[in-house]
């Protein structure tokens, strides 16, 4: 044998030689028993809490989706200090275009026919003035309403306070209507139209399910119980699910999130996949640390005189918000989720053997013969074995 | 030797000792490829597949995304039943804003100098009447057009119809235009800018990259092939990439998604990450199931008459709304992930042996020989050993 | 016995039986330091680096976010080309809704009664004409203002242009006003309400945080350093922030993103969670490839004529884009994600005898005798055992 083949067989050993352990087999029914048990917990812990329960065999995705709204109703309104006035969608849903936020009007402060002129600013402690000295010429005061003119003049007959340079006459602050000058916005309905798609997985889907016809939508409205799948929903339902009282929020303005949840297994028959839908208030309604509770915002409509002159007509509009809200997570299997749980489990599983091995050299009777047979005392002195001291354990 | 330094010794040797399983080494050129041949399947695997194809070493991180949208373009409409109209952007375009999502006017039903006053309502079976007694004062039906006054009025010389107080004259939903009124809108072309940012990679980027200067700006227009990466659209080309007519869409209205993914791969030099536009439409234009299809909204512009009414065109607009869509996960070598994965397949590595094990002494011919070595019975009865039953193998 | 009993008992045997390496334990304290160090080191990465640093043994979720906002301050405009205007939030922020986005107006370009007619184009190199013959009736450029009637008419005394068909007169590009009207934007304020879900946790929170009252938020301001926790920013402070100068920005138009980083650690007492700003500029200042630096849209306020006639003025708005963008993710501890991490870091501890028994029998200078006691070379041509050949170790 030359001495390169030796080499080369040598290597070859090392490469293709199979080192395996060298075992005991314990005939001891409990020591089996314990080892067997440890192991079903494992595999009861992987199927049953990672894989049913988290189904963390699964690669996930979130969700784009597209909204589409649109409010159906009409009111009309007749009261003391306005005239009668008919409102439909186009007046009290703002934007118009039907967006997954859409905002709807359900009180107002109006003070119309506004130009820029001037006019005595509202009375409070800091506006009020005896003579012109009291006021200063372009002073802007940013919690006023305008700047001053240097002049002071009658409010009323009785106060008399700085004139400022503003879009006048100014908006009256105690002028808020008591009920909501469009309570009937509780019988209103909006139809929402959400496409979903999970990107990863191509799947794509809509809130109006393939089982809804056109008649039927023409005439349902979303009820938890009978009809989870209409996408139709009156004002008031959403609002009450919410836990507030419609005409309490109408008087003050709020914001409602209309929660559509489409978490999906698509593992299964597509058609599981169903959107559930959710409201909740997301403005903070507590009289506790709340600047200026409710929601609301001033709009106007702008106007050109005859003569020219650029008129407006201000509105500050108390309504609900209502936002719709779409998220969710998909989970299919995935083969790289599924490896690293089932390694992660099968590492657990590499634990046994130290459990049954402390359990076989600690607790039996027959502990001492195990432990002669298994372990082998290294008595690096001489060159002999020996059995070893009794109750070694596994050191992993 | 003392009595603690006796134990202290013990508790030494039992952290220091180093315990470690003997092994028998079978020089059997088989099993020792089917040893190395399971571990390259194991290895390749975690190289191959989790590695290459899934990157699972990576940390990830969601996209931010802001996107300004400009259009331009002009039409101009001349049809019998409307006057002489030059339409620019600030008509057709809404909101002005150019945000995320806008909407392109490209059909309408126009009905101009609306008041609120009354009018008999547009003929339906549940409208039309002979006389003021079939209609209730006060009532308003959610499918209706207004309040009813009580009185019977001629619609037309054949039809009597419920008067409503309402916004009057009634839109007619019968005066839609045949071919879009817009029909120009088809060559308008909108330039989208779109900036992302990876917050947990520090990552920014925009869609109009580096290597693009002012004057290719000035006259690209994007193409797949030709012009992957220029921001500018064609409207038409980004309706015709999503499956849909132009024409078709302009009459009825729709969505389209403009989805910008930005799946990026930050361990490369940072230029592989670009953004790849793709074009769905996003409403159904089945018509199944399909209540109301395409995309129409109205709006009004308020108008104040000379003597002080206030008076609107109410536009029932169709379009397309195009929604800019930004999605994208950028992935960037992580120590977590990959130690996970790497952790995973390790334990992997470690089911290898029961594999050979179970070989060795199964199939193998001399497994009796081998299993004789490998395996050792414990005869509990005796103090001695036995050698194993067979074909005993790895219970693990 | 039967025959069937045996059977019987030989599968008990398989399943009962508990099969266990036999070990060598070796009294060298050298060997034991190294598998020791090795095992801390792999505890302490566990330990130091996956839990403490990465968090790895939580479960994630994203936020779930809803932000209203309200901007306050009013300006007054007094220069030689416009007339005297007080602007106040309506004039000056659109949408009026108070959106995640919304719009600060500071400079722009007025044109006002506008109507459909025809007059001369601007002139440029494309429109400059010598007579009629150089302008073709219907024919619109791309670029142009409008579709030409085929006339040629004096747009000064020394230019001729052709005549369009458009909203005229038309804006004149050069009338840039040379510092932003709106200079005084700087000092508006903007109250950001932003309430925050986290859906897996059910956790909700909002930014104006439970230890802030009416009267703070009354006053205050957000300053880094003072009042972190303030939701009212002044604009230029925000402008600034993000590395801009207001009145640069203010001229031209831009885009600023108030980040709010709701990043939060759910295991810790909910306090800890507090949102975090930030200001950046999302687009481009950058002189480079950059087309129409800025941020600038146009928009109208519609009229009618007291005869009949539609007349509009045309705006040319420049501003500040504020866009609240929040994002975050939370953690908290979770089983699934804990076990996987702990499953990795077990892979790894059964790497550690390898390592221990490489430096066993390689570096020791007793080698040959652990070997000789660890590994038992089978001999397969005759029945006997055999030392191993020297330096042999575990294959795994």
């Amino acid at each position: 044998m030359s001495r390169a083949a030796g080499c080369c067989q040598k290597s070859l050993h090392y490469v293709f030689d199979y080192e395996t352990p060298k075992t005991l087999v314990i005939p001891n029914i409990w020591v089996g028993l314990v080892f067997r048990f440890v192991q079903l917990l494992v595999v009861l812990y992987v199927v049953g809490y990672v894989c049913v329960v988290q189904k963390a065999y699964q690669d996930t995705d979130s969700v784009i989706s597209t909204v589409t709204t649109k409010v159906k109703g009409f009111a009309f309104t007749n009261t003391s200090d306005t005239e009668p006035h008919f409102w439909d969608v186009v007046d009290y849903v703002m934007p118009p275009q039907g967006d997954h936020s859409f905002f709807v009007l359900t009180n107002m402060v109006i003070t119309p026919k506004q130009t820029q002129t001037h006019c005595p600013q509202l009375p409070t402690p800091s506006t009020t003035c005896v003579d012109d000295c009291d006021c200063i010429v372009g002073h802007a005061d940013p919690r006023g309403n305008g700047i001053q003119t240097g002049l002071c003049e009658n409010y009323s007959t009785t106060v008399r306070t700085c004139e400022v340079l503003s879009w006048c006459p100014l908006e009256k602050e105690t002028k808020m209507p008591e009920r909501a000058l469009l309570a009937a916005a509780e019988n209103f309905t909006v139809l929402i139209k959400n496409s979903v798609t999970y990107p990863n997985f191509n799947f794509h889907r809509r809130n109006i399910l393939p089982h809804i016809n056109s008649s039927y939508l023409g005439k349902c409205e979303f009820n938890r119980t009978t009809d989870p799948y209409c996408p139709i929903f009156r004002l008031k339902h959403i609002v009450s699910e919410a836990g507030e009282d419609f005409q309490d929020m109408a008087m003050k303005g709020g914001i409602i999130g209309i929660i559509i949840d489409w978490s999906c297994d698509l593992d299964w028959w597509a058609g599981k996949c169903y959107p559930k839908y959710s409201f909740r208030r997301l403005d903070s309604k507590s009289p506790v640390n709340n600047v200026a509770p409710g929601f609301n915002f001033r709009f106007a409509k702008y106007y050109m005189t005859p003569d020219g002159e650029e008129s407006r007509t201000l509105i500050k509009a108390y309504g609900i918000r209502f936002d719709v809200i779409v998220f969710g997570t998909a989970g299919k299997f995935g083969i790289v989720p599924t490896i690293i749980n089932l390694g992660a489990a099968l590492s657990f599983l590499s634990l046994v053997p130290v459990v049954s091995d402390w359990v076989m050299l600690t607790c039996m009777r027959k502990r001492d013969l195990y432990s002669k047979y298994k372990v082998t005392y290294l008595n690096e002195d001489g060159d002999s074995e020996s059995v070893s001291l009794g109750t070694s354990y596994g050191t992993q």
